[in-house]
């Protein structure tokens, strides 16, 4: 199969969460095209097995292959942690998660060499960030704390509240007491909360926002690949987004948070792929 | 089909909520036998769509009318909601959801005729409390709000604690501007905070626990149609549990609400049904 340069990314995750990375990708790579997948009918993958995790991973990249896209981002750390690994072996397209980005980043940032990682249960039961530090520098040690509150919290539109100060407190609590100097926000609803943790944590630590490093990681494969897009035709909207389930509320979010109004929202029933 | 009385109970809810119905017909029915299933590889249904929801109900009905069960209870405030009505038609045995049970207590407690009710953005949102109270009683008045974060709070353990303290303040506030005088726990996993609901409250509203009433229910129904059980035999264990994911964190919740440890838990594939 020839790949085309002007090929959109095809990018996923659980839910509206991915955004986040989608966004980045906008920020940074402004002459890519974007499909965007949320898988709003199974959200959320934090708490589901790996079996399961990779079932929906290949059931996503087989309807994005549809789509003609010339590269895959899994723009969902459960994902990332859980299926990257049996999908990249499977599929004959690149595909990059935003695990190993925010790990390179942390390695080469911190200096004590104590990382703290923040994500859902499955990402930080998992140990993967742990295993990639260790694999990159096998001097750090690594500190994982599941934040589980954080997501619902960002959904209810808590960004700057005091509640969700305090369970921030106390969430990190942990990780200052073990006196990381660096901390990947590894749940791509974190970033949103990026304010908040950075009070908590104070200016000495180096907050990773993998979704930033995963789209720099994405611009230099595409580069490698000879597979950079020179950009859109005039009048021709570079983003679509899909999604399993509920459309008008993902859109809504995505509005929120994008800056680009989301012209297209298309529910499609994924068990089909 | 002829209908066995000692054939087990069919409970099945998104996934560990509904075990605090489980509970309440444990308690209350003691002859009765259980085989509950919780969707923990599609939970939670609060933010999904009617037709997904109605779609999973038929798989697990199916599922259970495998098992051979009596009658099925959906242990699920959201499928409750959305699906009773559709599955009650199609499929030939007595459905009861937690919905109706709960609404007819309301409509018979409440003096001021002023009823709130607190459930997910899919349960509230439906409208279908009160749909049922105003069938009830034409003079009733319903105030919904929705509380996203008591799920997460209940399950990260927070049960007895000044965030949930504060969340629960914030969500009920308006509850107790409108002066309900009674309130319906519209989610599987509230009664868990009924003690926090209580305190913000105060002793002069009536609150309702729907997982209670729906076991009253059952028991009425079972006695109408002469379904009821007479016990089980020495030796056996009167219930079964099966999930769609995780059975392992499933048991460990179950056993943490549950008056009997739970022996055994299997992981079954919900799509094949």
């Amino acid at each position: 199969m020839k790949i085309d340069r002007e090929a959109p990314i095809g990018v996923f995750d659980s839910g509206v969460g991915g955004l986040t990375v989608a966004r980045e990708i906008m920020r940074n790579l402004p002459s890519e095209k974007i499909v965007y997948f949320g898988d709003t009918a199974r959200v959320p993958y934090g708490s589901k097995s790996k079996e399961t995790i990779i079932r929906y991973s290949r059931q996503i990249i087989r309807f994005l292959q549809q789509q003609q896209v010339k590269a895959i981002v899994v723009a969902c750390n459960t994902a990332s942690a859980f299926a990257l690994d049996a999908v990249r072996d499977e599929f004959d397209i690149p595909i990059i998660g935003v695990i190993e980005p925010g790990a390179k980043v942390a390695a080469a940032q911190t200096r004590n060499k104590r990382v703290g990682i923040i994500g859902t249960v499955g990402t930080v039961g998992s140990g993967i960030h742990a295993e990639y530090l260790k694999h990159l520098d096998p001097e750090i040690t690594v500190f994982g704390k599941a934040c589980p509150l954080f997501v619902p919290l960002v959904e209810e539109g808590w960004l700057h509240d005091p509640v969700t100060d305090e369970v921030a407190a106390r969430y990190l609590k942990e990780l200052q007491d073990k006196q990381v100097d660096t901390l990947i926000l590894g749940c791509t609803h974190y970033p949103l909360l990026r304010s908040t943790i950075r009070k908590i944590m104070g200016d000495g630590v180096c907050l990773v926002n993998p979704a930033y490093e995963t789209a720099l990681e994405l611009g230099r494969l595409l580069e490698e690949k000879g597979l950079a897009g020179e950009g859109t035709e005039k009048n021709e909207f570079p983003y679509r987004f899909y999604v399993s389930d509920l459309a008008d509320e993902f859109k809504a979010f995505a509005n929120s948070i994008l800056p680009y109004d989301v012209e297209m929202t298309k529910k499609i029933d994924i068990e089909k792929y």
